[in-house]
């Protein structure tokens, strides 16, 4: 075949994968199980893994297994390491309407406030001392300390947020009812987007230079820490 | 009948109609449509007009149409001016997932970046010029200096805002795919809410003496601008 | 590449392109947006404009803006201009549960009984004087002179109509809550579709000739004004 | 097209198909079943007998079985009869997304065109032979004669008839994807609702005198045949 | 209890019962429908009829009629015969969240415990007299013979099972509102899957050999009765 | 207040409680939560608790965080020990669509075969090794030993087991995307709820006194363990 097909055949099965899954809605699958299927081309591409559903005599048990979730994720400079589980982790989870994530914080360390449009989430505390908390649609916060073992839940497409006030670094082991919630950090999402200044400095009542310095800390270049 | 008696069942048509209205989900309705009901006491209950559905005798067609879009809403002292349109001031949009808003800026006023959990909005400029934008999960922003006439779709959950760039007072007519869109006003939300002070410092990079000058600006007791 | 490859491939993309945004559902989305993928091929087909969804670095802020609704369609000798507002015209709706309509209607022009299957509509009369409604499911109707900046909801599924009852073009802007709302016009379904035409002479009581002048009147020849 | 790329593009196809077809939706019901509570006042009050759920300790077998199918409704003067099987007729429907309908129409007698706002209907000729159709949003009519044993589904939402063109009387069974379908007869809606004269004589181009024989003919009083 | 009293308690009832009924949902396609479109390669494939939407010019009335239920399927020994009715043998159904199947028992033939995990099924015994019944989460039992013309609501999810106790094949018709069921038959769910015997020992309280000749009544080589 | 209107506005409250809340549905909410609401009569019920809807100013941030997850459950006799957390226990997670399960085993305890009609779970194995798997509609089982830290997805409605195969107490824990998901154990409902003996003999092929062996294990008195 040639390369010229070859490139078209691939490139239309990335747009296939991404276009039917982005369309799926989270309610009722209408199959018991999806798990993409990988395909492997000559050349390493980097979405080349992600592609529609394996057949049924393809699947393993592996396909439903994952193991990620025994170690924190790489710490950013902040303290803060997140290990994401979602389809693309964990194949097993397309289309059922569930996604996880383990957040590992350092003492004195913050999950900074931020929201996720499509999903519930409930933080189960698995280690340590956590400030916890969320705020509803008229400004009221509902925070408090979380002692080891304890869950909180952050209602759909609200606001919340988490700092380490204890001795040790906690875990969080959070679950979303969505296998694709998205997220939306608000500092990163107002100072580090390229929202117009004059706007900005009027929301928030700074100055012109102090929310210049906002978006210096909050640029793209440093956001990467999601 | 006993006073006792009628507080109690005056309580219980109050808790039943938001448990009621507060359990259903944007999807299909299963009737045509469901008008609440008004009742009146002998004493005025700020709750007792809003009840559950109208016997479709009582129902007329007063009840499908609404006026209250025709003039701008009460401006704050920012020169915002909001006239929300939902079951609450037009009874028929009731169980049927749309509701609106009118917006109306003063110039050089600004609608803060705000997201509402459970809708997708589009907005329609329909006078004056107004720099408008949201921004994605992958915190780009999408944004540019609307003409009167055009309309832009901020996606469900995410970060949008408004800015009158025009010399003229602007009105936009928003419409949303929910009829309880809920909001949240990333500036009152984040230091108007009460969130411990050190995560926000920590948050935002700003000092404590900054993190209490917005906390003082958007305490409770100022953000009633909604 | 051959042209049979050619070919196939590009029919493959038409075809899936259909697939999979009609089997999308209404609920919600589970991705922040999906703009819809243009491709160009040397040979100019119709539909070759309607692709998956464009990888994030292509989508710009022109996707989520819409122009279009400044000024009426074009005028059918009936009266009536419509401007259908859709993921076809505005590709930023696609997968967001909304899409928009603004119908014009010269004076003494209507816009006939029609409904659309899978919307709520909420009609504002921008411009004009337009007698309004629509029928409930008991036969009922709720109708009523509009004056200018009212707006009327018409239910999910129900036959409503319009009526240009004052002295200059009247303006319309619908929102439905639906990207593909469909719609049914009742006289050309009926009488320009080919039902039987017996079944139509005992469904509406009129003579075979009376039925045959009005599907000569509605048939497909004649219905595109749509 | 050399066979690889053959074989490459079907096997596309086959994973976009199972993909696409595997992501549509299906809704819920949060609990097993809820059976709507009778109950018996000393005065006899139409709407007395639906109540909330019954405790499952009063839940009985008889809840989940109905026995009104086996004969025929009472024929209108026009020669149909219809049984509708709802939660109001078999309690166990209620909140589990189904309902039925039995339609019997006497030899030469119709099901006028007529649509449900909230479902699909697949109807199933039990007995007889029965013209019958829908027609699309391009007013295009997809009708046959249907011979004993065979289904047809009227996809939601669009208006389709029926027309016994056999000898004998004519068993239909109708099951729909909702407790509570709707519907809209076209022949009452439009003519029997007191929709405005002007108005249906310019969307039919029949005369005010036609109009009005066809109000009279399906007003209110008359329409009752449901 | 006063009149007054009782009067208002009444009124409430009514009105809890129709709001609460009236909020409860079914979902929704984005299209009028979408018959799958099958390809003809040179070489057969069992999975090659399988694709996506037709254009509507290339569907036909045919697509939308279903005749494969006048007869029965094929009885296994242990007398039980099925016709499936979806989307692969009836292409309208597609999308439109319906689904059929066609059960005929012999004298004293069972359908065993098994159940549907997305969809509720309501089973119409056109013909004969069945034991049938389901089970809730309660581990309640809701069964009674049923006589010929009488139905029965399974509701979603739950463990259901048919026996013929009449004298005749009897016929069931059930019909269940997914386009895409899914099925678990108990016996060889747990039987014939290979579950660990240990497991299943503990789990019945068989001992090895009796789980041992369990195993091997519903091995997977058996277990093709579907 | 009389006794007779206390009895019956309260039977009306607990009838109100259990109807609202069993006919939502988990897909989207239209409120940020809904605390239920606790109300004291002088006498204790075992009902009284549950209410409707908690003002927003009696909500408190315990609400919205569940503490019992840190202890194990009763063991049964079996060795399983089970704490559901739901909006009972938690009220907090009232319409927002999750719910979750602690499960401890003993060393050679299970949790014998069963599923959840209404949801997906993913089992997160915090201690201990644990063989677990599902079945598919195909009978084939996906199963394997969990290792500490692992999760496996159970997709939602097909059947699943879990068996502690390790030295010391293993303890999960389930997170599911319904907040009453139900349950049906599989020797439970079918053994132990009273469905025909002559079906069972027929549906497993095991004689009249095993299958009365089975029942007198599972009847209802015994199967309190839940």
């Amino acid at each position: 075949m040639e390369a010229s097909t070859m490139f078209l055949v691939k490139a239309l099965l990335l747009v296939c994968f991404k276009v039917c899954f982005t369309l799926a809605s989270d309610p009722d699958p209408i199959q018991d199980f999806c798990i993409p299927k990988p395909i492997t081309f000559p050349h390493h591409h980097p979405f080349s893994t992600n592609l529609p559903c394996k057949n049924s005599s393809e699947v393993t048990t592996e396909d439903f297994v994952f193991s990620g979730l025994k170690t924190a994720g790489n710490f950013t400079e902040t303290g803060l390491a997140t290990v994401p589980v979602n389809p693309t982790s964990f194949p097993g989870l397309n289309t059922l309407g569930l996604s996880f994530v383990r957040a590992d914080l350092r003492p004195g360390a913050i999950n900074p406030p931020h929201y996720h449009p499509r999903a519930t989430e409930v933080a189960h505390l698995v280690k340590g001392r956590v400030y916890s908390g969320f705020v509803d649609s008229n400004n009221k916060v509902y925070a408090k300390v979380m002692e080891e073992g304890e869950m909180m839940v952050y209602p759909k497409g609200l606001v919340h947020f988490q700092m380490n006030v204890g001795d040790v670094t906690a875990t969080i082991l959070g679950g979303l009812n969505s296998q694709s919630p998205g997220i939306q950090k608000i500092p990163s999402v107002v100072f580090g987007s390229g929202i117009n200044e004059e706007l900005l400095v009027k929301a928030f009542g700074l100055s012109l230079e102090q929310i210049g310095m906002l978006k210096k800390r909050f640029n793209p270049v440093m956001s990467n820490e999601h």
